[in-house]
């Protein structure tokens, strides 16, 4: 069960609420929004006296009971779709967002280079590691901080905001200096002091879905971040792991259609993971954009043959060109645009 | 080894490319074809020697090396795509093919209805299932021959193409004197006996994939078909069985791009399966179209919450108009058309 | 709802059930075994309102309300384990029954010798086969009837039982003559038209797991054989394929005890497929037994890397002799014996 | 490539090296052990060029090709199993060692309660979370510190070691003062920044498996906890995520023999997560005894009904006691003891 409170009900209003549900014998949990409070109470099962007492009190707008053990990022709790601004760019309304940029920052000047690109063809959003959660502790580990500073740059040179990962909630503070979206890899999905850190910053953030993550796991754990207080999640499918090994991973497109009906929250899809393989990449990026997909996130490589790190499943600049002018087509068919 | 023998090459020639082969240690597969006559030398290892004996003779075309397990079905052999036609309907070159219909056929009203309103709404083929597999044997059947004088009728009728299920080698002579393609399951995608028994018969087959085979299996189980004369294989990608539980199966659009950069076979693709559920069916058709795939084969019900199977994951008519006018346009894009 | 009549009860009686049944708007299936008949109610919803009317007619014994999709198989109908007697070896029993021998029978020699190993150390059925459902048109199928022939010679010999693959409804009748146990593949768990054809016959079937069969499909599978009037289902778990490639499948260990949760059939173990290598095969071997498994079906072969098929994964009698010695020890503390 | 440098090797005869490695063109990372100093030669391709420079050099015991992607982990590098003390209990080693206790600490009065029933059984090691990953943000998350003194006066009074999770970078030197056992949850087996962490406590670690692991990307997480000079890594096998959901996760007992073979670290076995019910857990655990595996994880409470998390599939201390007995018996059989 929620409580929505109205916009300017006061603190005194707020805890009359919260000692109402305390003395029916639930715990709540409070989350403050730019303009109104929410009040959770957990694991509410008796509806009907949690309403009959908390719905006359001043300053209660509305209770709305929830079915799944996702609350804040259910569609029932929040019936709109979220639209998250980053830095003027709204990801989750008509606009599709495509961000796009090498796997890892490796240089100044490869960076520099394809943001440059991707900017001409239409991305937004520029993608790129500076800290890489690699399945072997003797690969290339990210360039840290000196890496942040060139995503930095390449923002200032070319107006494209920047995505980056974080992989250790000591990092946080720092990368959240940097970057406009914070993002949290497949690896630590299910990281929940990640989770809960990401949730204390004023920061869009983007979650991939863990390799093996059930659809209400994911939703579990945008849960961890909202819950926080930051409401700005945006989701992305990235493959899953699969008994075919043919590609890298299983695209799960059905997860489109799902979490629009489920959540309220954008959603977006890396097909180069999955692809693990360029040449697969502008098939599944069409397929994205037609199943209603809210963007996309795209590894591109001047140069993928020598790349640090997925140099096979990037695209070059020019395929990715040539891709966005498809998707700017079947953005119009599903009613929305490029 | 793949040796094409030239149009007109005469039985003594190839006999003696045979008889080469046999000197050489290998044993041999010949397939008769309508214009040239193909002769496999299985497990040939020592190309160069083989080359070096075998071009030489009169009648030999061409000698075509194939790496992949899958010979007839692989890119390498034949590189243009394969293009079938169902009365008239081209199904793997720019048209795109949508097949559409009930699960199963349960009375002549509702297959009727449907068949007319699929046609109207743009269909060329008609499916409905006559002899269903069914995970319970107490389930529903099917209507086993009298479901099959239903579709013939509606045929007559619409002019749509028939496509059903064999379920049984024994049944194959029947159902092909009633059916345009003969469908197998992918509960019988290694059904080697069935798989024989409709690579003798002169008449298409859509063959699924199985829940768990991977993209090689699913290659080698067309082989079975075309290694028995018929090369009219349509592979259709129907959802793998994952983790994910929340739709029925995991639609991999990923087969499109790859089946067709490893064959010439045309690839369709079933979203109703997959999705479980009508109101994601439209999303992942969508998918399938902007990924490549050559037709849709989709279950239409007029009266889904009563059909005596698959009635959820079914859409009315009504829903396949509409999801046909954006298929329509998306095919543009791909350079298609329906 | 199934309807177990006394023994003795008379033709006149069953049908007066049946009637009763029609009455109320079911139908049924009869299954008449050796001692009772069994009236199974499908679909029955309204269980008071049968039993009512049912129990009070002549010649009822009990009416058992059973809640899983499978009737026959189901623990609830049958709360005794099912023991069935191959020539005299009972499977399902106190004693844990092994089943050895090559992949397939490829000539009379090597089937001879493998089978006077394997019975010396312990084993009591001969395992080999003759029609090979293999992945690829190319590969060796199988020596056919001819290979029926060595087995029955082996029997003669040894004195050990058959256990051979069908592979086609039509050669059931062929192979029936000479199997003592005849074997569904995993490929062929859904090949309902098989199954049917096997319940037809009055032989013990063998019936593995398909590779991604859950297990509630499994048991309905059995369902089919057990419907259509064949108690002699032997269930065998094989493996599942998962996304882990090291071993050629993944043993799923737990399903024998949820087998013989669920379920009164015996349940052995194929150890040999899982593993895919011969050195895995004792380890998964000693796991299956102590796990409470009625029974193991090894790959044995005198020269694994000689074999026509499946040579990896095979073991020398040497191999299994000393891997008896501790299946007998790991028997006697889960109270059996070998 | 590892070079083991002699013990009594000098800082440096131990630069010497690392210096002509550098002019080879290959980075070193440097392990230094109680007794020897390990070189690890990252990425080395030119072996003979390297064995030729490198061998001659004093104080280089010997050269180690390590062919595998994890090196010190590899049993080609460490031909013997590694045994790992705690408290004088050997873990690796001839005895089996059973670790038990409840999922999480609850109260101080049921963990004493379950200490002293375990540790009459034969436990060896008190487990029970202090620190909790739970999948709701909503859900109990453990009790923190007070958890931990709860555990430590259970080894007081008990004397049994303790087991405990850590689930964040940051609470591991709190953790690692009241444990004697690092626990790695599977949600945090690709936690690299916790991994690494852990690496530089003088605490062994135990790594369970994610849920969808490759084994190879196991044996690479705990070579990230190696590399850091921490050799104590025991692997735990808690169950993979696979299609079948009848049983929580499926227990892939395959892994034992498998990790045998490929690595010299101690593998232990939780039976408790992959049954996911108490009655599945006894078969389970005398078949992972019975594959070879080096110790149990399992989730005993007086109270399963009750239990704040996991209830389900703990078992209680009676069944614990007598599975204890078998897996004495069968302990033996595979020339080990408990």
């Amino acid at each position: 069960m929620i409580i929505t409170m109205a916009s300017g009900a006061t603190t005194k209003e707020i805890n009359q609420v919260k000692e109402k549900i305390k003395e029916l014998g639930y715990e709540t949990k409070i989350f403050k929004g730019v303009k109104k409070t929410v009040i959770h109470v957990i694991g509410a099962t008796d509806r009907e006296r949690i309403t009959l007492s908390v719905e006359p009190l001043p300053g209660v707008e509305k209770l709305t009971p929830i079915l799944s053990p996702y609350k804040l990022g259910s569609r029932e709790f929040h019936p709109e779709n979220t639209v998250i601004s980053v830095n003027g760019n709204l990801i989750g309304g008509d606009e599709i967002v495509i961000m796009a940029g090498p796997c890892s920052v490796e240089s100044e000047e490869i960076v520099l280079k394809v943001a440059k690109e991707v900017k001409k063809a239409g991305a937004k959003i520029l993608r790129g590691g500076a800290f890489k959660p690699r399945t072997s502790p003797y690969s290339f580990q990210g360039m840290g901080e000196k890496g942040l500073k060139i995503l930095e740059q390449a923002r200032e040179e070319t107006g494209l905001s920047i995505i980056t990962e974080v992989i250790s909630e000591v990092d946080v503070p720092l990368i959240a200096k940097y970057a406009d979206i914070l993002q949290i890899g497949a690896r630590n999905m299910q990281n929940y002091q990640l989770l809960k850190t990401v949730g204390r910053f004023n920061k869009p953030v983007l979650l991939k879905r863990g390799i093996s993550a059930t659809i209400e796991e994911w939703l579990m754990s945008a849960e961890y971040i909202q819950a926080e207080g930051n409401p700005d999640v945006i989701l992305c499918e990235r493959g899953i792991r699969t008994f075919e090994s043919y590609t890298r991973y299983t695209l799960d497109i059905s997860t489109i259609p799902v979490i629009k009906h489920l959540s309220h929250l954008p959603i977006i899809v890396d097909p180069s993971h999955p692809a693990g393989d360029g040449k697969y990449v502008p098939s599944l990026s069409r397929a994205a954009i037609a199943a209603g997909a809210d963007g996309l996130l795209i590894e591109v490589h001047t140069d993928p043959t020598h790349a640090l790190s997925d140099g096979k499943q990037s695209i070059t600049p020019l395929a990715f060109q040539k891709l966005m002018d498809d998707l700017k087509n079947i953005a119009k068919i599903v009613g929305r645009k490029i």
